[in-house]
């Protein structure tokens, strides 16, 4: 037995990764439907969000694994994952501890309106 | 008045772009809260999806602007678009015409489910 498993080659092969290595990660509360926030995952964070209840990014700022609450404790518990058809986007449903968003909003997207205007159609 | 208006200044220097020029667009159906599919925008995808009322891409497979629904008929119809607190990602809210997905599902992770072990936690 390996000592430290890596992510199941079957998911591994789906992977798209981009020229970092990196996936995109959609995070959203899994019963409201609140987008909360994106993250980035290699696939040794992938492995750790399918294996471990909660949810590991990859920070692209700090080159190091983060695993979502560990210091502010507002954890991510993992609902589903579920990767998307081209291979280089995750869904990933959680319960989320507190706010999302290191600013103490709910979500990461709360302050950032853009003023769109909106489609008359449908 | 210039002919061809760019993306509101205060808007773009606010865009944290990827070494393509990019950032990530989440798109969401607006009451649901299905999260739909990930796509990517240039400033000039950007300007156009906030003020035609319709959702346009930069598809990094094609090398084009790609405005959802013009092919499809699956129209995107913006109702918010949302930037999140470090300024790369975005939140696309919309009413979806018909399937996002180009593989006929409703959203590009129906068909990915990957398993992952559920939290217990919270």
């Amino acid at each position: 037995m390996p000592t430290d498993p890596a992510l199941d080659p079957s998911v591994a092969a789906r992977l798209k990764r981009d020229e970092h290595g990196l996936v995109a990660a959609i995070v959203q509360q899994h019963d409201s439907g609140e987008v909360l926030m994106l993250g980035w995952m290699d696939d040794e964070a992938l492995h750790r969000t399918l294996t471990e209840g909660r949810v590991t990014f990859w920070s692209r700022s700090r080159q190091e694994y983060w695993r979502k609450g560990d210091t502010s404790g507002h954890a991510q518990h993992v609902r589903s994952v579920a990767l998307d058809c081209d291979g280089d986007a995750l869904l990933v449903r959680v319960e989320q501890v507190g706010a999302a968003c290191h600013t103490g909003d709910r979500t990461c997207f709360d302050a950032g309106d853009l003023g769109a205007v909106v489609g008359a159609g449908a």
